[in-house]
């Protein structure tokens, strides 16, 4: 292939896998629900280097499929079957350009990994505070172009409210430098923001400025046992009401998660004694040292015990009581893969709506499927819910496509959502898998202005093709 | 007309202003520096009527002036000199629509002023903390349409971060609810961002959703006086290293700034005896009751003097020393318009080049004009320093025409800020007073962006016409 060839000579030949043992990572997803075809995966070094190959595919028409980590869930990042596409990995642009502890800004190439951008605020004293299971290998160019969320957005908000501001290689091969380290700037459309969360189909991100805050100094954990979600919305309104955003983290579980995670995770147990349908787990953080935040977080909770919004809580009285009760957290997703056929959802509604969203949902999917089994873990501030549905394993024996099962049952549950003034991606995007559940959710009028907004930026529709947006039908 | 006869059968002849006394207040800025002509002044009660009265001038191809409060410094809301276009007001589209104190939001026609909105925020016991000088008369359609700043926007951010949905009449007439009350979404290309700071070039928004916050029950307020700009930073990294977010505002004034407030409004007085080149304004809360933020600010603020990087500094011992202390910040305008003919800037550089922009600007201004005076106030924590320059009178008087020596001025102020990595217009909007300034800002790439954005939004160009981004040479 010519465009193989040319790449070569390009990115020099190490740089432009084809062999198959060499490009197998590159095209299935990590949980292995999808798996595509490529020419080849190419390796730029560079800024200039993605310039290059984007202005390569664009001269002889070849779509380019950006990859960061490979960490997704919606398949944003797999090409399709075709084997007519290039993955372009963005792992070698994994520079920290600059440090700026006076500005609060910190600027990085598309590749680092979310845990070294992480280290290299700490090396400068400060936080950034994104946070999410696969911070070790998720890069921080897939974090943009989705516009990650993870367990500090209450606080921090999504990726979108960290950048300030962007290095894109347009769709024609230009490097827009729009890398500007300014707090604010009132200049015309914010192109920035459409290029964030727009999953590689518009341009491809290769570095960024990012905002930098405080290092917390002092924090507080806790975990507390709730009668029911309107309980949890008291309790969780109590705190921010009288901590405001020193409420880092407030992440909810049911009873049945919770079990999940005891029966599946060895190194876990309950913090507390008591059974009750729904926990959460609360963090206060503060940047000023020596606060008695806990004492603090322990009179909030003593009211809540007393109105009878919270049944129990235990306030974690070491670094090593922490750790536990964040084990609970991040244990989720292993334990709900150990007990069953996972049908995951992403849903949000606005906060007051979580349990109307939870009981209706709840109910369509045992309407779809009354072996179905609901957990449900998420984030209460954000009216973020993952439903996770749990099938039994039996299925895949079964005759009934599994595919089929899983469609129906998430049709209920946007439903839902979508009924309580609702989103059906809050977090993780839309890549294929989502992509024609979008084109339902979205008014005529906003799917035309999507598609139009894709035209004009790739007019030849080679960035990322068959992901988020579907072409107009001509 | 037949545009305007058709406006009158829609909206009723009572709201479809004609008479040139009717109409003038709508056809020039409140500082006298912008006025146009129009066909008439239309005054729709809903976002029906507005997306009526689009859809009929869209018909004819009739320009449409979207306008809030008029209170904009760059003539975003004035109609040209042709008398082609309808002004349409968004005054009585000024409902406060639903207050949500669970999910913390607040959905406000765009009519609403932003006092209004702040009230409807603390009726609900909560905060929307969004401050600006005019906030008794400009709304909150304005606000987002400028993408408003302020004195908040340290802690805060500006209106962009403020925003959860958007309700927006398409330049074609449909009116598209994009007034989701979601903390997170993640379905598609971020088109809530592309209409706010869109100058109403995209479309007109008639209601949005707002985030609340919890109310500051505790507030600290100081004085503080300073050798140096560089020290300046210094004192505000010490403050928001050690108190993060609770540092609510940092307002920076040069001595000559303080001296043109002491000199022309009445009812102010110097809040410490020293006399140094700067002085910072520092607001502190906290929304926990009865925390001695004074005293933490005390100790702050003598590691400051010790260290030298605070010369002298006073914290408010009551509400009035407090309003006395924010009285010189607010004085600024007033003062500056009584003291000379006022060339304003808006730039905004990051945060650690300050010093270096302020002694090259005034510099620059120097060798243009020998005979100006240069004072300066600004938002510290957001690099965003307004340079205000200051002409004498007589040059009224003078064969020089003013607009040149303005303009003279103003390039070289903005050649500085660019040179620095910063922006010509941080939160006061292009307009059409900063459009050919633009144009020569953005690179080639970004401007065809923009301009191909327009066009798709609005081909028929009839949104705003002339203001935020010229059309695309032929």
């Amino acid at each position: 292939m010519e465009v193989v060839e040319r790449a070569r000579a390009i990115l020099g030949p190490a740089h432009v896998l084809s062999d198959p043992t060499d490009t197998a990572p590159f095209l299935a997803d990590w949980r292995g629900r999808y798996r595509g075809a490529a020419l080849a995966v190419v390796r730029p070094a560079d800024a200039a280097q993605v310039a290059a190959i984007v202005r390569l595919c664009a001269e002889i028409g070849t779509p380019l499929v950006p990859q960061g980590g490979n960490t997704g869930v919606v398949g944003g990042a797999i090409p399709d079957a075709t084997g007519r596409s290039l993955v372009l990995s963005l792992s070698r642009l994994n520079r920290i350009r600059e440090t700026d502890p006076v500005g609060d800004s910190l600027t990085v190439e598309a590749g680092c990994t979310l845990a070294a951008v992480q280290a290299a605020a700490e090396a400068a004293d400060r936080l950034f505070p994104m946070s999410l299971g696969s911070e070790g290998s998720c890069q921080i160019g897939g974090t943009i172009a989705t516009n990650a969320g993870g367990t500090a957005v209450l606080r921090y908000g999504p990726m979108r409210d960290l950048v300030l501001g962007l290095e894109v290689v347009l769709p024609d091969g230009t490097l827009w430098n729009g890398l500007r380290a300014l707090r604010k700037d009132n200049t015309g459309y914010a192109l920035k923001h459409l290029f964030i969360g727009a999953e590689g189909t518009l341009g491809i991100v290769t570095a960024a400025t990012l905002k930098l805050f405080p290092r917390p100094r002092s924090v507080a954990t806790a975990f507390l046992a709730l009668p029911s979600l309107e309980a949890a919305l008291r309790v969780f309104a109590r705190l921010r009401g009288a901590l405001g955003d020193r409420v880092t983290t407030a992440e909810i579980l049911s009873e049945p998660q919770l079990a999940s995670v005891l029966a599946h995770v060895p190194g876990t147990g309950r913090p507390l004694a008591a059974v009750l349908p729904w926990y959460l787990l609360v963090e206060v953080t503060d940047p000023l040292a020596g606060l008695e935040l806990a004492e603090r977080l322990e009179d909030l909770l003593a009211e809540g015990l007393e109105d009878g919004s919270v049944a129990d809580a235990a306030v974690a009285r070491s670094q090593a009581q922490a750790a536990a009760m964040w084990k609970l957290r991040h244990s989720v997703s292993e334990a709900n893969r150990k007990s069953g056929i996972v049908v995951g959802h992403d849903t949000a509604v606005p906060v007051a709506r979580i349990p109307d969203f939870v009981a209706r949902a709840t109910a369509a999917v045992a309407a779809v499927r009354p072996d179905a089994r609901v957990v449900a873990v998420g984030h209460i501030g954000d009216g973020n819910i993952h439903l996770v549905v749990l099938l039994p394993e039996s299925l895949r024996a079964s005759a009934e496509p599994l595919d089929a099962v899983a469609q129906a049952i998430s049709a209920a549950v946007h439903r839902e959502a979508i009924a309580l003034g609702g989103t059906i991606s809050a977090e993780h995007g839309i890549g294929q898998g989502m992509r024609d559940a979008l084109a339902a959710f979205k008014g005529p009028a906003e799917m035309s202005l999507m598609q139009g907004i894709k035209r004009l930026f790739d007019p030849q529709g080679l960035m990322n093709p068959g992901k988020l947006v579907a072409p107009a039908p001509d």
